[in-house]
């Protein structure tokens, strides 16, 4: 049998991947650039503050310590695959050599070559871009308390309106609308200012036009400027340019509006696809390459490509664990067959949409509630569950003082407003 | 009355002075360097994994914004006191003015102008510096795994048996014996080595004589190598000389041996003592100015002189409180009497020393449960001690495992076993 499979990458994917054959004794590999596997949908939380990084984040090596049997964790940053010698070369210790190979690296956000996105704009797709965001964000606003007479408002720009920017947006106008008037008292609720910018006529578009249309309306309610049809040309450190010719003033450009390959994963030799993402056949074999398999958000099926969440993510994970152990068993190759359970983004408290294959749909509170289950359900590791949910009910019914909770290292320590130095240097994350 | 008080630092000290105050309707800004307050007895379970930087920090504005009346927050960092026109200086926003104010800024490392020992030595103080130590234990295990023919063994030197280097040495210890072998199985458990050095002839001097030997027994049990009588001459960044001629390779040095004054404290025109500390009259007014009092590990009382720990800080702080409130209803200073309610430190789970007032003793499991209580119930805010619940006892049951919390953002993202290249340059904190 391939005895040893080495797993690059640790997020939704490689952890199912990892479980099917710690479970069926095979002797694993389990490779991350970070000693930590991170809960990518509360990232968000984490860059408004409500939630602290380590409520997300799970230790790989107790993660690993968990299973029986021949399992390995090596942190170490991939730099490439000898595919000749079925050896995966990584920047620290010997080329860890495999039978079979599994890429679960994930991606990273998608700029679409847009000028000055990637330099001045953050994404909260990692732990340390959204501790950056989060960092800036109450620095920005602890710095504005000392500038009673500026003039601008402070702006913060999300680009995007998919779950991501739609959660960003709802939670930044809870923000303006619930804390700052207690915890800033310095500052006027107008000196604070959100805007959601949209290429496309709409929110939220994978979902019901029912709920497209409650998003939309929940965000305004809540105070959020929302631009639709409206597509971003240049991003500058204090200013927006857009498609229309307008420019906005900006302290502050958050990207949620798109995935994209890693730009290392370029040098693997592997066959890429739309978003560079890696192409496989419909058992997510990597193309061309019988004993590699790509999963979760850094492969695609050029026939059916799926939607870069959570779910599919899993799902892939756990079809490859089979798929390696039934091909050791000389079985044939069975395609990966995505089991929809449902889709659901939350706007703030209390609102939040989700839809299921039915064609059924719920929003407002059930939603909410329903999305807070899920989510916490999820989180990897009674402990983060535990202090999540000791979090999550302090964001809640402790609001608004718990918007403040601006406790993790900053990566910036001191921001000025004006930030034409540029952003700084984050480490690379793989989830 | 003096309306207007203006407190530097957010510790212990300045918190309880804030308290006094704010109950008492005085206008108080609180000025502090960072947006939150860290729980300084804990952190040397941040630098070894146990507890997450945001279990044991508060945010100051939510503090502030818990009392009524006509309280503020600052945060900046302070440059200088005008006390010719009665304003403090700060790095941002205009100068604050006072008609009375109280220095709580606390404390830093003594190095005691030991050759090397600021810049290749790392403290446990301030949060940055207990997660650079976290980042360079962790970061340098998980290096260790990729080297097994490595011969040296990774060896961490404690510097000063006081309260602080016990409670550190007894922790690696236990990470030794319990934790490596489950979470890091390619290394042998010799290849890491905990030593502390201790300048006297005895541990944790201030103790009963009993509690001493029962502080060495249990480190020597649990595997410590303890050096008494053992000064540090020279730290190098990978070795370090003792005076008696010796020296030792070391990948990692933590200096818990003493306290001494922010340097930036020589600018304010203050008087000094001991360790730079401001020096202070009976009633905590600063000698030759009497509308400005110094509290905490910042003061000093050269008649007699306190230990720097949270009990005598808490007290100044209510002392200095009330004694602005009499002062503006022309009564007398009254000199600040220490209440010693009993001083306690902790080796490891189940052992602890406690020594009270009456001479009474206690040690093993009571003083480690009694130790646990204290600190836990007087962690700030209830979400705060929540959480630090919840992972203290995580950290009790789910041990060896949850040693491994290396879930903090890295200070130091990837670190050279050598350090050669230095320390990473470290926000100063004002706690």
């Amino acid at each position: 049998m391939a005895s040893r499979v080495v797993i690059v990458g640790a997020g939704f994917a490689g952890q199912h991947a990892y479980h099917e054959l710690a479970e069926a004794g095979y002797e694993v590999t389990l490779v991350d650039r970070h000693p930590y596997t991170t809960f990518q949908p509360l990232l968000y939380q984490v860059a408004t503050g409500g939630l602290n990084p380590g409520d997300i984040a799970f230790p790989l090596r107790r993660f690993v310590s968990r299973s029986k049997g021949r399992t390995k964790f090596r942190r170490a940053t991939v730099t490439g695959i000898d595919t000749e010698n079925k050896r995966v070369l990584t920047n620290r210790g010997e080329p860890i050599p495999y039978d079979t190979l599994v890429l679960a690296q994930g991606a990273g956000p998608n700029f679409f070559g847009i000028p000055g996105a990637k330099e001045n704009a953050r994404t909260i797709y990692s732990r340390a871009e959204a501790l950056a965001v989060r960092d800036l964000l109450f620095s920005g606003l602890e710095q504005m308390t000392t500038q009673p007479d500026r003039e601008r408002r402070f702006t913060v720009l999300v680009v995007g309106g998919g779950a991501t920017g739609v959660e960003m947006a709802g939670t930044l106008a809870e923000m303006k609308s619930e804390a700052i008037p207690v915890v800033y008292p310095e500052l006027s609720q107008d000196s604070f200012r959100v805007v959601l910018a949209e290429m496309a006529d709409t929110l939220v578009a994978p979902f019901d036009p029912r709920l497209q249309r409650y998003t939309l309306h929940q965000l305004r309610k809540r105070g959020v400027d929302i631009r639709l049809g409206t597509a971003v040309k240049e991003v500058r450190p204090d200013s927006v340019d857009f498609a229309d010719g307008s420019t906005m003033d900006v302290d502050l450009v958050i990207w949620a509006s798109g995935f994209g390959a890693h730009p290392e994963v370029s040098e693997w030799g592997m066959p890429q696809g739309r978003g560079g993402r890696i192409e496989v056949e419909p058992n997510l074999q990597v193309k061309g390459h019988p004993d590699i398999y790509a999963i979760g958000d850094a492969a695609i099926e050029p026939g059916s490509p799926l939607p870069q969440l959570a779910q599919p993510a899993m799902q892939m994970g756990s079809h490859v664990g089979r798929e390696i152990v039934a091909a050791d068993k000389g079985l044939p190759p069975t395609p990966f067959g995505y089991d929809d359970k449902g889709t659901m983004a939350t706007i703030g408290r209390n609102a939040a949409v989700a839809q299921f294959p039915s064609g059924r749909t719920v929003t407002g509170f059930p939603a909410w509630a329903l999305w807070v289950g899920v989510h916490l359900a999820t989180l990897l590791g009674g402990r983060n569950r535990l202090q999540a949910m000791v979090n999550t009910a302090f964001r809640y019914f402790a609001w608004p003082q718990s918007a403040t909770n601006i406790l993790g290292d900053t990566v910036v320590e001191d921001v000025q407003l004006d930030q034409s130095a540029g952003r700084p240097e984050l480490p690379q994350q793989s989830e």
